[in-house]
C-alpha cells in the first residue's frame, strides 16, 4: 500500500491531472470513478489505483488488473473530485485518424473551435455519441479532451467517439468537400433554420468558442450557413446546447429517413 | 470610494454572494459584468458598485443610478469571478406567481425536479429563452436560481424567464391537468419518441435531477412517458441538453403550426 506523499507514482498522478504537458509526454491520461473505471477500455488501462476501503470492499473484482493501494487520505489528494469513489486509473491516450471520423455512410462530423470549457466539451461528447455522431474534430485551440473535467463530463462517451485534434479546420474542411460531406455553420448570416436543411446524407456542423462565436476564417469555410432560431432577447446558445441540438436534428433525419426505407423494403 | 475589507457593505456582498439565506432574508441577489447589468430591468436595481478602473473609463454611462465606488483590488473580493470587468449590481429578486408560467396561448413549461448544478440550471433558462417557454416550475431541492454561478449561466435569460420555486410538484401538476396542458416526462418506460407527440397546443416537460434522473413520485406525475433515443452505450443526458432538446422541439412544432396558419390565411 501507497501511504506517503512523496511516492513518485502519486507525484506522478497528480502531475497527469493538472499538466498537459505531463499527459502528452506520457501517452496517459487519467478516469476517476467507478463507471469511468467500468466502462474504460481494458485494452488503455495502464494502472489502476484504489483507497484502501475501496479494495477492501471491491478488491475481489480487480483480479487480472494491475492495481495498486493508497491509503484513504492519500487517495483523495490524487483525485480532481471533492468526494472521490475510491478508484482511480491511467490510461493510454486514444489515437484516431482523420478517417475514423469522416468515413462511414451519411457521417456526422462535429467540427469545434477554440471550445474552452471542459464542461462543455465534456457535454458535446456526450450528446454527440446520443446523437449516434461518427465524431468530432477538434482545433489546436480547444480545451484539452484529456483534462480531468473533460473526462469525468464525457460521462465515458470519451471511450466511444472517436475524435482529432487537427492541424487546422482549413484541413478538415478539405477532407470533407474531397468526400463530398456539406459543411454547415450556425452563423447571423444564414437564412435557413437548422431543421431546414437536409442532413441525412451526412453532415459536419462548425461550432464556435463559447465567448467569441466562430471566427471568420472558421465561418467562411462553410458550405452554408443555418440558424437556430431564438425567442427573446438571446445572443447566442450555449456552444454545448448549439451542437446538441444540430447533432438530433441530423440524427432525427436519419431515423426517419432510415424509417421510410424500411417502409419501402416492406412494400417490395 | 469604499477602500476597507470591513467596509459593511463590502462583508454584506460577500455574504449575498456565498449565502443563500442572506439573499431571501435581504431579497436581493448579485449579477457580475457588463453584460448583467446592461441587460439587467432598471426597476430591479437596487445598488451598483464599480471598481475605480471602471468608474474612470465609463463613469458617465452610470448617471442616474445609485453606484458606488470600489478600490480595484477590494472589487476583486467582492466578485465571484476570477477576472471581473468591474461592474457588480444588487438586484431585487423577482416575484412571478403560478399563472405567469402556465397562462398564455399553447405554453410550454419546464418542470426541473432537483436541479443541482448551477451550470445546468443556467443553461436551462437560456434555451429555455431562445425556445420560447414560458416558464420554469423548480422544486425546493434544485439549486438556488440567484446563486451568482447560476445568474451568469444564463447570460441574461434570468431577467426574461418567469420562473417560481412551488410548494410540490404535485402541485404543478394539478394546476397544468386544470388547464388541460398535458404533462410529458423522458422516461425509460416512454415508447414514443420525443419527436413524435404533438406539444403544439401546450405542453410542460419534467426534467429531473443529474446524477439519479425523476423520483418515481415525480415521474408517476406525467400524463406521458417519452425518450429522447441515443445510441452507443449512453444511459442519458446531460439535464441542460435534454431539457434543451424537448424545449426546442416544442419551438419547432409551434413555428411549423404558426407557418402554416399563415399560410391558410393568405388562402382565405
Amino acid at each position: 500500500m501507497i501511504t506517503s506523499a512523496s511516492n513518485s507514482r502519486i507525484r506522478n498522478i497528480q502531475q497527469l491531472n493538472t499538466k498537459g504537458k505531463a499527459r502528452r509526454e506520457q501517452g496517459l491520461f487519467v478516469a476517476e470513478g467507478l463507471k469511468m473505471f467500468q466502462e474504460a477500455p481494458r485494452e488503455q488501462i495502464a494502472e489502476v489505483y484504489v483507497s484502501e476501503s475501496f479494495a477492501d470492499e471491491h478488491g475481489d473484482n480487480l483480479r487480472g488488473l494491475p492495481w495498486e493501494m493508497v491509503e484513504d487520505r492519500l487517495f483523495t489528494s490524487i483525485c480532481d473530485t471533492k468526494t472521490p469513489q475510491g478508484i482511480l486509473c491511467l490510461l493510454r491516450r486514444f489515437s484516431y485518424k482523420a478517417e475514423d471520423i469522416l468515413g462511414g455512410d451519411s457521417p456526422c462530423v462535429l467540427l469545434l473551435e477554440d471550445i474552452q470549457d471542459p464542461g462543455n466539451l465534456g457535454t458535446i461528447f456526450r450528446a454527440g455519441e446520443g446523437a449516434g455522431i461518427s465524431g468530432i474534430w477538434l482545433s489546436k485551440g480547444c480545451v484539452d479532451v484529456y483534462n480531468p473535467k473533460t473526462i469525468r463530463s464525457t460521462m465515458g462517451s470519451v471511450y466511444r467517439v472517436p475524435f482529432v485534434y487537427g492541424e487546422s479546420l482549413e484541413e478538415a474542411a478539405g477532407m470533407l468537400r474531397e468526400r463530398g460531406i456539406p459543411l454547415y455553420a450556425a452563423h447571423l448570416k444564414g437564412t435557413a433554420f437548422y431543421d431546414q436543411e437536409d442532413y441525412a446524407s451526412g453532415c459536419a456542423f462548425l461550432i464556435g468558442n463559447e465567448g467569441n462565436g466562430l471566427t471568420p476564417e472558421a465561418a467562411a469555410l462553410a458550405d452554408r450557413y443555418i440558424r437556430i432560431p431564438m425567442e427573446g432577447r438571446l445572443e447566442s446558445l450555449n456552444a454545448g446546447v448549439a451542437a446538441s441540438l444540430l447533432a438530433y436534428e441530423a440524427y432525427r433525419q436519419r431515423r426517419h429517413k432510415k424509417t421510410l426505407q424500411d417502409g419501402r423494403k416492406l412494400l417490395e
